[in-house]
């Protein structure tokens, strides 16, 4: 399989950290972003809209980093990083989607200004910090319960968030997720894992 | 099993029609968005961002409408609106991840626009239209390949769409629809199903 990215991407990311979990192998072709080549016709051909990463596994082409990884799960996964009941299922699809939602868009924000250095201005940065905290609020009541957002066990509904809070921990605004004991303790759980080192180049 | 929602807001019908297709009775709870009950203490024990639709299967307790969707067809689907091989799973997921990234976000400020009657600002409308047609044009090809977005049979990659697109036949931008053959007549066979009819109150 081939995987076609850069390895600072958040989305590039969470597709390494499941194969890595996984121990699946790959190629990996970089999209280099700096030279606007997300934008041209050969990544466009992959990724109608212009983004990374894309995908591609014999027949099976894919985009969107969360349909990735639930591929790599549900065809590779021999029954890890996915619940094995319904109800365990359920609670990985809303912890994924509380991340798509809730919780990224307001993260994304904070790693504009303060990693990538695109000015935000006062007024969406606290708008973002506000809506940040109530989400951290929301993960810190569900890992009060259990070690994991979808359970007992990590899952995707884990990996999907570990990007933003690896770009957050090098911003002021980690101290929102340090003062949440719940979810401070379930990012270090998932970061020290040597899928997600690897992921992030660490 | 219970419903807490609004028989006009897109995310209910989204659950309402997956209920119908799938022929699972509930009880529904109006939560009235006119009176701002979404804001209210009752609602936001079940959804901690003041949205709708929750749900409630004994106890599996559940908010964000995809999320109860694939709890649905998990559940209690017995087979139907998911396809049975990881490929088709794959062009599901895939379908309700460009759904929810590139289509919804586009089609929602016309929908608020046109049917809600909140003003979106000429530069807003502009960049959402040029956006949407794109993302029709993607769909449109895909749907030159296959009559449903996953492939040959009806799945929640479908029915995610069919809330936005009822509303936006009832815009100027519906003819973006019209003029592309492929998603103009999926989206005849999708609206034409009872589920989907049933859900949306006609």
């Amino acid at each position: 399989m081939k995987l076609f990215g850069h390895p600072g991407s958040t989305c590039t990311r969470k597709v390494l950290c499941t194969m890595n979990e996984l121990g699946v192998s790959h190629e990996f072709e970089l999209v280099d972003l700096a030279k606007g080549e997300h934008k041209l016709e050969a990544n466009l051909k992959r990724q109608p809209f212009g983004k990374i990463p894309s995908f591609e596994d014999g027949d099976v082409r894919l985009f969107e980093s969360r349909t990735i990884c639930r591929y790599l799960s549900d065809a590779h996964g021999q029954g890890k990083l996915t619940p094995a009941d319904a109800a365990g299922r359920a609670r990985m699809n809303l912890a994924i989607d509380i991340e798509a939602s809730y919780f990224t868009p307001h993260a994304m924000t904070f790693i504009y200004e303060h990693v990538f250095k695109r000015p935000q201005g006062d007024e969406k940065l606290a708008s973002a910090q506000q809506s940040l905290d109530h989400t951290l609020d929301v993960l810190d009541g569900i890992l009060a319960r259990t070690p994991y957002l979808a359970g007992a066990d990590f899952t995707l509904g884990d990996i999907v968030y570990l990007p933003y809070l690896e770009y957050l921990a090098l911003t002021p605004v980690f101290a929102s997720v340090k003062a949440r004991p719940n979810v401070s303790a379930w990012w270090t759980r998932c970061s020290e894992r040597p899928g997600w080192q690897k992921a992030a180049g660490r």
